[in-house]
């Protein structure tokens, strides 16, 4: 960093204030290059906060942050904001165990007042602040800056219907880049698209005239109708206004000398009603290595500054997202019925691949899991086989559907949940804990977790001939194990589970991909002479009572493991038992799931350790399970490892 | 009915067909005066049905039922629509155990493409049709009926988002009756106010002329452009155009001679988009009764059609409902940082009455449970004590918001959770079954279910003290016990449960409002010998270990019983007995939860009945798990009661 560096002396933002424009304009450049620096480190989200630098700085220069509450909504923009408010030393920390997160969080900082993850929460928790102001009788100013793919789900609307009849005083920056992980669909975004269309982006006169426009409040029901007509003449549509926002813009996000006075105007006339900025960016803004640029609208690895190449570990296996991708594509070519449904992540799922192969079959319906499962109903209600691929976190946004339209009515969508389990660098908002509880708690479902991905491509094969009921196959985040893919992935028996290996003390019964731990864990149960038996249960619904039965009948402890909370297969396991009086006088029974905490951040080998769901922790609770009399005979126990906590990149 | 009647001679939609626009009118008045009779003598939704009546018939007339698929938003309009689709003779038995649902469904009839219950689904559904039409190379319609209020949850928004950008047929018809069950909110019903403000309704004429500035596609980019804005000015707004849907109306909903032209016109250009007409009704058309007006948003009850008085059965006990509402208001004169939260539900949650009381400090947000949820958050998060009242069902449509915004950030917003449990003639679309496996498997928070009406008011006052995480307390709909009501109700202490009655034999461990089936169920064991102890748990989060380890302890047998499903409480205790080792060698343990199906509609007693929850079943599970020398001394068992299957009214 040169001499006359401005960042160097930017403690918090108050440091802001007093800089010139000319002065901003330099910071804004220094932070872009922090952010570039930063990342090519840490790797993580880095299009998107280039695409804010401005508007970062132009926010915490005019407005009294951490008083004034400023909400990134997602939040993976904000590695500019933390270089700002006094986070920068810690910016190397980054998505590491004990470091910052990739997103707000309202423990990292004073100037976090609402942690994100997920889309378009935030104009909703934005509302419920300006409420409190008000009710406080307090007159700052509460600011929600959301991106255009943001807008298109559901939640997003419901804010702004509630926002724009009521008379508070709120600021919504609409950050429109034209995509927000995938590049944004949807009719709003061709609205939007319209809106910018003609004048690319409005002039600084053009945009101070919007304000000159903008009565005072009160106003007669004819004035405000006439204003209502000629604004939405001017501004050429009138969406937000409709929905009763004060709709000023398109402004270049990434001119402060347009940024700034707009900001300024906003903040200075202090009326109750909702205000809505359309803010022009451009993702990935000032760093066009196509390399990075490629992978510009999610995470990127660690990656060299001057070449802008990634670090790229040498796979080892595919992931389980390739081979969902190439199963389902493989499956498709021989049945027509089957459409791939996304919600806003193409590439994410392995539906951009599959949209490749099938154009005509695979639907992006935007940031709405809501519509996404309820459409996959209707396609389900006809003959279709519908594969809705969603997150297991993201899938949470639309357990109502899940429930309503598509289990009480018992249709044949397909649920391919990814990143089931915990996912590491993206920490608790992103992990996918609590499916196995929210679906098993659901009559009707078939429910599958993958142990590797040749397991998974046998699942996906399985769901295609359930066309009486719903089912779901999860499996987890990252690579699989390596194992030998099927060429012709056979269907499984529906809620028939496998033995992996026979033994006659321990019993370990994994559903999903705990499995290779459990292998591990009877390894080191072996070695103390304690036979070991491994199962995979494939279903946790309908469950293989018969296989637990076996289980509990030749064994002194038997043991349930899964990559999930608590009310998940372990409980379905559990019930079973108790419902037909097993557990009265039969072995030792443990149900391993995740603890009841959210795990931060970390590789998912740390968090799995701290989650006491790996082969240690098997064995442990084994031995701790078994009768004193068995347990008495065995060597020592050996020491607790500790796992060291390696940085994460990916 | 008279014998000139047409409604007698219409078998099916076909019957419709041939009749003349005159003879279709007075269908209409016939099928209006049928339907208020038939819910004269069942009860039921009547305001809704009435403000179709028209609609209804010019639907079936125009379009080619069931292979033009009509599908119902919600679903509680639709007794018109069941009474021309050969359910007429069946309407008697309408939300009667085994008779027909209160809303469409898939089982029901042809003519039911897509069920529903709750609202906002239908388009999403209605695309998913209309795509697997495309996709087989089909010329039917799909016809989405959806009222105003529906238009406020972001699953319609997302729905229309995603329509609009896809050149696919599609016709929505909005309903806009200016209100949902309660008065509709939000900015779009004051956009749609506004939309038919000046002319109150389009003549005829007028309607047509939208039909001719409709250009045929393709068209080129400049002409589209040029009939946007054409066609924004002429209609006075273009929310939908700008969503990009053919917008036409307002119509009068009431008036056959303007509907069937455009439904012609519409069904007879057969273009490639979605088309949103709207149609202009009155809820509860043609009965006026005051006393039947007065509940025109929702379901009533019996009633005279003559004087539309309502048979008002005698209320033994104030309904769980009421007592929320006076403890909140009770509580919130004291501590005025408590805000009351609905979602489109202010009489159904008792918000309406909390809202009188603090007109200032409670908020409707109209049909949008995941805004509500966040709303809440930032609400919380800025030290507010925000009780969100919202239904189990409708609860998990905004289970994300809970997970992501509420639980990840501890937040204190609260839960009230009313129609916990099964919910009687409302049936499976609206029972309150999933709540405590849902919420159960997220950290942080606390969970309370009432065992009666007094309890409920201690826990409402519970979670008011509950400032550093997330609260929910479940109850029941309908009628309290008839307990005294504590004029003071005091907090209790979290985590711990209490002990009812002390036993030697079994152990009862209640969550929620089974209590009273275990009290009866421990007269009948104790009757037979079998010391009972009674216990109510109180809280499902944090656990009561002491109280549970206490019960396994003394006792031969330990059964829990919730009114939900599986991997709720139940779950949560195996859970905890099993991590302990208090399995082994303990008493028999039983967990009784809702069965694994969806329970159709009934009376709450005969439904309880069928799914093995009351006293009877407590009875026999108690018995059955009773070690073999036990159970050998007792008497023999008694005969298993069938309950008689009333009609139930409510």
């Amino acid at each position: 960093m040169p001499n006359n560096s401005l960042l160097h002396q930017i403690a918090s933002p108050t440091d802001l204030k007093s800089l010139s424009d000319a002065q901003l304009q330099q910071l804004a450049e220094e932070v872009r290059q922090e952010t570039i620096s930063v990342v090519s480190r840490t790797g993580g989200h880095l299009g998107a906060g280039l695409g804010v630098v401005e508007l970062t700085v132009a926010l915490h220069h005019v407005f009294n942050t951490p008083k004034d509450r400023l909400i990134w909504d997602v939040g993976h923009q904000t590695y500019p904001h933390k270089i700002l408010t006094g986070r920068r030393d810690q910016m190397h920390t980054l998505r590491k165990g004990g470091g910052l997160s990739g997103f707000t969080k309202r423990s990292e900082s004073e100037y976090d007042p609402f942690g994100a993850g997920h889309s378009s929460t935030s104009i909703s928790a934005a509302l419920g602040m300006a409420v409190a102001r008000d009710k406080a009788g307090e007159d700052h100013e509460v600011i929600a800056v959301i991106g255009d793919g943001a807008m298109s789900a559901g939640m997003a609307y419901e804010a702004m219907n509630n926002a724009g009849a009521m008379d508070t005083r709120l600021i919504v920056i609409l950050n429109d880049n034209d995509m927000s992980i995938a590049p944004a669909v949807g009719a709003m975004n061709n609205y939007l698209s319209r809106l910018i269309a003609s004048p690319r982006y409005r002039s600084f006169r053009d945009l101070m005239k919007q304000f000159a426009s903008h009565l005072p409040e009160p106003l007669e029901a004819a004035a405000r109708k006439t204003e209502h007509y000629a604004r939405s003449y001017w501004t050429g549509g009138n969406f937000f206004e409709e929905m009763g926002f004060y709709y000023i813009g398109p402004v270049d996000g990434h001119r402060l000398d347009h940024l700034l006075p707009v900001l300024r105007s906003v903040r200075d006339r202090k009326e109750n009603r909702p205000i809505l900025i359309h803010v022009r960016t451009e993702k990935g803004k000032g760093f066009d290595s196509p390399d990075i640029c490629e992978e510009k609208y999610h995470a990127v690895k660690r990656f060299d500054v001057a070449t802008g190449v990634q670090e790229k570990p040498k796979p080892t296996a595919p992931t389980y997202t390739r081979v969902f991708a190439d199963t389902l594509i493989w499956l498709a070519e021989k049945d027509s019925k089957i459409i791939g449904i996304t919600a806003a992540m193409p590439s994410g799922t392995g539906m951009d691949r599959f949209g490749e192969r099938f154009p005509d079959r695979m639907y992006d319906v935007g940031i709405a899991e809501q519509h996404a499962v309820t459409f996959a109903a209707g396609l389900a209600a006809e003959g279709y086989k519908p594969y809705c691929a969603i997150y297991s976190t993201f899938l949470q946004r639309a357990y109502d559907q899940v429930v309503h339209d598509v289990a009480i009515q018992k249709l044949p969508v397909r649920f391919a949940i990814d990143r089931a389990g915990l996912v590491g660098s993206d920490g608790a908002t992103h992990a996918g804990a609590f499916d196995t509880a929210y679906l098993g708690a659901l009559p009707n479902f078939v429910l599958m977790a993958a142990s590797d991905e040749a397991e998974l491509a046998r699942m996906i094969a399985t769901a295609n001939l359930i066309d009486d009921a719903p089912s779901a196959f999860r499996y987890p985040r990252g690579e699989g194990t390596g194992i030998v893919l099927p060429e012709n992935p056979k269907p499984l028996e529906i809620g028939k589970g496998r033995i992996i290996r026979e033994g006659s003390t321990i019993a370990l019964l994994s559903y999903g991909a705990r499995l290779q731990e459990c292998m591990k864990a009877s390894e080191q149960l072996e070695a103390r002479g304690l036979s070991t038996t491994i199962a995979d249960a494939r279903f946790a619904k309908p469950l293989d009572t018969a296989l637990v039965k076996k289980l509990m009948k030749n064994h002194a402890v038997f043991i349930t493991i899964e990559e999930g909370g608590i009310g998940g297969f372990g409980a379905h396991v559990l019930h079973y038992l108790s419902q037909h009086g097993l557990l009265e006088n039969g072995p030792a029974v443990r149900t391993l799931c995740l603890p009841d905490l959210f795990l931060d951040h970390d590789s998912p080998d740390a968090q799995y350790h701290a989650a006491k769901l790996d082969a240690e922790a098997i064995v442990h609770t084994a031995i701790d399970a078994l009768p004193k009399k068995k347990a008495s005979i065995l060597q020592p126990m050996p020491k607790r490892k500790r796992i060291s906590k390696k940085p994460n990149a990916t």
